[in-house]
């Protein structure tokens, strides 16, 4: 399970970031933090606003996509994997280039509307962190902005 | 024509999330939805802020590129069909396992700055809606957010 | 040195968008404007809020990696010069179909979120603009959102 950790935990709720942090088990793996997120949402008491995800490495990247069948996350996976394969030719010294490039090309950020509370995923909609280059200890910044107009629980 | 649908329409304006609903044609289809954004821009009376853009699908994207010549969305989904291709190999058992990894490659969340009223496109860009296993209904949920120095019209 | 331009130089700094400008020198580029952004963000003296990048450009995109070894940044173009060559067949007649690919894949927005005044960066990351049909004169806008809670400096 993942931890939930304030970045600075005297700071108002609304206005810090959440590190969502866990351990990776394997090489290349998809895994879901989509309770992880719903949990910040919930702790921030925001209504109508928007949650920033963010990850703060160079080897790993955020994706929302079906969380229902894992064979969905392991055929994303297979497919990167052919687009920029580990054992391929890189410049790069230290062996994980690859891991580089598959998290150029999903990304690191990814925003998700908050309405009435809760994240505005679709129904068979899950947050998954991208590992390209495990085991490793990861961290996923979650920041919510509420909304200007806003209107607090 | 797409329809401009209110997730709450009895909230404020800048406070909700406004639903693009449309259907799509094609099973590939980059669909062209710059005007239906920029109506919910303009009718959110926001002048400073940022126009979130979110596909709360799991066989869709969304990517912000050239409308002006429709041979340019035809070359991104060909190139997206060759990484990805539909006749391809994959463990997920619906057969539409291509349209989830090219929904992951693309993204399901885009930000435009809105300066003045308006949001800030370059002079070629269009969004568009990407469909990877169609025809269907499909949403675009579009979140407003007013800078929190804001300054209403 | 990019030059920092605001958009509207009269307008309070939280509500404004500020646009980096540069010129790249290559048809394709990443190029590393992370003091340029770091810059912008310590200017506006928001503490907590988001920062977020946008390309208003059809033929580039915006990607947040490694800046430490620029092998990481070869490796990057030339996965995508593999997957999108600028020889390969389009049907977009400016010959430029490859960037406009290229720019799909990477995406066009980032957000990065401000956490004591700072960009919330991992410690290897930069961030980088993608020039894809260069060289040419580049604008990258970066809008930065207080967060409603605000606390000002």
């Amino acid at each position: 399970m993942a931890e939930l950790k304030r970045a600075s935990p005297a700071s108002p709720v609304a206005g810090q970031v959440i590190s969502v942090r866990f351990k990776t088990n394997r090489r290349m793996e998809l895994k879901d933090i989509t309770a992880e997120v719903m949990q910040a949402v919930a702790e921030s008491r925001v209504e109508d606003g928007l949650c920033c995800l963010y990850v703060p490495h160079t080897t790993a990247g955020i994706l929302i996509n079906e969380n229902d069948d894992p064979d969905v996350a392991a055929d994303i996976l297979t497919v990167l994997e052919r687009l920029a394969p580990q054992a391929g030719s890189y410049k790069h010294w230290e062996g994980n280039a690859d891991a580089h490039v598959k998290a150029a090309l999903v990304g690191t950020s990814q925003a998700v509307p908050i309405e009435g509370g809760k994240l505005g995923l679709g129904r068979w909609q899950g947050i998954f962190f991208c590992e390209f280059d495990g085991p490793r200890q990861r961290e996923v910044k979650v920041k919510i902005l509420a909304d200007a107009s806003g209107h607090g629980r």
